[in-house]
């Protein structure tokens, strides 16, 4: 698979992050010659916060870790994920799987059990060959490194054609404190949440019912905010783990809220541009909604619908399948107060075509591999920001193969 | 265009309706070289019924016929229909254009303006030329004709390959009370409604309110269950005419129900088996759900998913898919009480792959052209059933062509 054309240019210098080591290897999960789990240790008084898919047939290591996630402990911990098998719609068997995964993460690091998390991806409903993981996990913990984070991005990718990585460094009362995330998805991307695994670690310290509440705030102005293809996956997954290396209290900082917006919007536009087949990465902006509830409504009419996306696939300025988008939305919406621009050309007002607008400024403007189209409602002040990319050839040729 | 794999072996023969009268004609709206006007004279004594989309964009022509449709009158009346240009998003022109159209046909007719109804499906934002359809209103006068329904059929049709048609007779007390319906559609086809216009004709005696009422239920059963890609249009218009002419009154005639039901939903198949580049016809069954309501979800979830669809254009039985629709469609659901059937093959149940499935099995399954998924959610009495087609490059290339 090629390289996604919207992929940045290289993987970022991602920090050390105190207090936090990694591990990967190739096991056979799956796929052959190429790593495929990831093990990562977090030292003593780290705390782990979680968010994860809301879907009713969620995943087995899911369940495991929604079960773990908000105890209060400063017990040593661990992650293990592996890619080629989600491990999800495999009955009881699934639960055993995860179970022996994390007892034998446990025996070999000689932690709880109950502070391994897990997760899988990859296809569903066939059995995890645990046994393979297993096999491997005195190899991982060998290999354990603080430098090990991009190895850990590979590790963990599918489709996906680039690895994820994101940092951000912040100053608070002249100390720095650090993060680094790194994350998986390109199909089976919609809101609540993506297709996506998420890792995100810094050396802030905070407690962990405040990172917790940190992260859901911050994930509903992030990962819930993009959309492939509308399909939400049985394994999404966003953890983050403050290890409190640095020694910086981050409790209520705006410029670490900020830092970890910023890591965790990086690393979200990066699965939109991974996103299977995409050729355009588009930012849906909805502003002058009734409520930001209906702006969201919107902008996820607009990002979801088939006909706008393959239209820009197409570079097609198909401005009337946008209001056909903005009608079928179910939010409030008054045909003449709606204006929609692509970046700063007004489309359509007043119920109509804008008479300076031309179809060659369009069609030029759609030329372009980063869009936005902005739409405003004109009946208050909701809004609401969504991302999302092209529905093109190539999606269909990567999910009409035989079992990806 | 070629026409649609799915396409019946040919148009009906239907019959004719009594006191309705068909003229169509080339009116040079967008396309050349095709009839592109319909026009239908409605004897005096009809009953009109009507419904329309629920998009907040909804074109001119809807917005009046949602104005006049509710009347109770007895005079004469009129439907023309272009296709070409959808009149929609057109402000102030847009309803211009509309009195002009219905000011024209009713001079010619020598009827009132409130008894004609109009529909204008294509492209969306731009000036309809009603001086190009007034110019021949004249013309199509002269031509109306009882035996016209199959040049109607054609003058409607957009991206359509084929022209949709359906009949059915009933017997009531010794005799017999026909129907005769027309439909175009193939593209922004989603539940309230699909893109379609659909025109349905009968000699049935009945009070306009009382078809009214049937109608609105019976679009729930039919045209309301059926997506191709689940975008709604801002055009779509289903109107039912009952002349009366038979002398049989048919209110409450279950025997007439079920043969208005039966018309409906063969043209709303129809309509899904000339989705673009439709190559399966897909029955999604849902059954054990906690509400009717929650089946619909699901089944929708289902229908809509650009990765069940691209499955099964890739004839790939990947029912972890189904299992991540069932998860994401909100509904309540449990993964162990879940049964998923592929025709008469149980491919899952109690929450893991079934013991007897094979994938060869599901594979074979897979290349037939008509497809049914049964989901059993196992919860209660609730179901539903959705139609829908698959999603190939077919869909891409027609749609991101410049400007469909």
């Amino acid at each position: 698979m090629e390289t996604s054309p919207l992929a940045p240019a290289r993987f970022p210098d991602l920090p050390v992050i105190e207090g936090v080591r990694f591990a990967s290897v190739a096991a056979g999960v799956r796929y052959t010659g190429r790593t495929d789990v990831m093990l990562v240790e977090l030292q003593e008084g780290t705390s782990i916060a979680g968010v994860f898919t809301k879907s009713a047939t969620r995943s087995a290591p899911v369940l495991d870790c929604q079960a773990k996630i908000s105890a209060v402990s400063a017990a040593r911990s661990a992650l293990l994920v592996n890619s080629g098998n989600s491990n999800a719609f495999t009955g009881a068997a699934g639960e055993q799987s995860v179970q022996a995964i994390c007892d034998a993460v446990a025996d070999t690091l000689s932690i709880d059990a109950a502070r391994v998390f897990t997760a899988s991806t990859g296809v569903i409903g066939e059995r995890l060959p645990h046994d393979r993981i297993i096999a491997k996990i005195a190899d991982l913990a060998t290999g354990l490194d603080a430098h090990g984070i991009d190895g850990a991005a590979r590790a963990i990718m599918t489709t996906d054609t680039f690895p994820k990585g994101a940092t951000a460094e912040v100053d608070i009362d002249g100390q720095t404190v650090r993060i680094a995330g790194i994350a998986k998805g390109s199909g089976m991307i919609a809101p609540d949440m993506a297709t996506m695994l998420v890792y995100i670690f810094t050396d802030a310290k905070i407690a962990q019912a405040d990172l917790q509440a940190l992260l859901a705030t911050l994930t509903d102005q992030t990962f819930n905010c993009i959309t492939v293809d509308s399909d939400t996956s049985t394994s999404d997954s966003l953890i983050c783990a403050a290890t409190g290396a640095s020694g910086v209290d981050v409790t209520d900082s705006a410029g670490f809220t900020k830092a970890l917006h910023d890591v965790m919007l990086d690393l979200a536009h990066q699965v939109v541009r991974d996103g299977e087949g995409a050729t355009k990465f588009v930012e849906v902006r909805v502003t002058g909604a009734a409520t930001n509830a209906d702006a969201r409504k919107v902008g996820l009419a607009i990002a979801n619908s088939p006909l706008v996306k393959t239209a820009i696939a197409g570079e097609d300025p198909n401005w009337g399948r946008i209001v056909m988008a903005v009608g079928k939305s179910g939010a409030q919406a008054n045909r003449d107060a709606l204006r929609i621009c692509f970046g700063n050309i007004v489309v359509a007002e007043n119920g109509w075509v804008s008479p300076h607008y031309t179809e060659k400024a369009g069609a030029d403007y759609m030329k372009k591999q980063e869009l936005t189209i902005a739409v405003d409602l004109g009946i208050a002040g909701g809004m609401s920001t969504v991302w999302t990319c092209d529905l093109t050839h190539g999606y269909i040729t990567i999910n009409a193969d035989y079992r990806s």
